[in-house]
């Protein structure tokens, strides 16, 4: 599942600097509910922090060495959607360029089949997710030998082919990516479109967003 | 509304050739029906014609000189479906590389929005469809100065970008155009593939796809 621009990336940054679990949910009135009971919350409405919320959903507000182990409520909408339409699945693993190698790595161990589910943007087709699925594809072909016949799939890894020398001057093009441009978010964006900077692995068990690693030593 | 492997590239040729009526219909058994009443009709399993038809799909059978005038009907699953969904739509045209720039110019001349409608396959992003998308933005952007802030649309554009030097060899991996490959009909791909090769605009009027200078001149 992948929500690039930024909740994704925003939750394998939390996940990665050691953020005990991410808990999405839909609304701002379902965090609020949460913040009630003690809980940290994150949202944001048109990329600003909402009043009476601990954060927005920059990644650079989870990189705070203050938050290890804690348990923090995210608002996304696309994000919660996206969730629930892949509740079928075997397993739900969050996908960020930050850990794309590390992420198809681990894709190749578990021999399953693999949908990748893009947010998109209001129910759409987005740039910065497809072109998510495209590089994770290549990955996956380039170094596994994996092959995919879906034509979706194929179309992306071209795109992303196109556009990796500069992710960053290629979505100048991209209409989601013109939304937050105007609101300074540069700096997320850039961030946002960074291959490999951890290995983390953030899986989405039980209503929470955990860090895989966790998940193996509790089971071990 | 677009189908390129090969229904509308087949309905276009059609009509080019002077056929009056294509008549589209979902299935193999409604068609029937049409040649009980004396129509005449095309319908394929597997890019094969089927019994007790007179045509298959491929364009290549409605360059028949005899057939001016006629009315055919075409079983097109993808095909129906399409017009189906485009049932709200101000009006419906019909959409090949064989006349891509005049369908630019039409289009341009009508001042409406526009929605490239692709068939698909069962269902899914097909490559050739989506390739036209990203054609006709590009023949409408670069010589009608239109400029969409759809992403689906930007993206098919940067993709046909980087096939259009070779539209054939890139559909090489696309999964639709190996089932057809199988069936050699590689001649018809070919020739759908081919850009401009006629200024004729079918549209789709009270069930049937006719000329629109038919239209225009049984208005006048």
């Amino acid at each position: 599942m992948v929500d690039i621009l930024r909740a994704t990336s925003a939750i394998c940054t939390a996940i990665h600097h050691g953020v005990g679990r991410m808990i999405p949910v839909a609304g701002v009135d379902e965090a609020l509910d949460y913040k009630k009971q003690g809980f940290l919350v994150a949202a944001e409405r048109n990329a600003i922090k909402l009043d009476g919320f601990d954060f927005g959903n920059s990644p650079y507000h989870f990189m705070d060495e203050a938050l290890k182990g804690k348990s923090i409520v995210i608002s996304t909408t696309n994000g919660t959607q996206a969730i629930a339409a892949a509740s079928d699945a075997g397993e739900i693993v969050i996908g960020s360029f930050l850990h794309l190698s590390a992420l198809a790595d681990w894709l190749h161990l578990q021999q399953k089949n693999i949908i990748v589910l893009c947010a998109g943007w209001k129910n759409k087709f987005n740039m910065e997710d497809s072109l998510f699925a495209g590089a994770l594809y290549l990955e996956l072909e380039q170094k596994k030998g994996i092959v995919s016949h879906c034509d979706a799939t194929i179309a992306m890894a071209h795109l992303y082919d196109k556009a990796k020398d500069n992710l960053y001057d290629f979505l100048e093009y991209s209409s989601h990516r013109h939304r937050l441009k105007n609101l300074n978010l540069e700096a997320d964006i850039r961030y946002c479109l960074t291959a490999n900077i951890f290995n983390t692995i953030p899986v989405y068990r039980n209503g929470a967003i955990v860090n895989q690693n966790a998940v193996i030593a509790e089971m071990g």
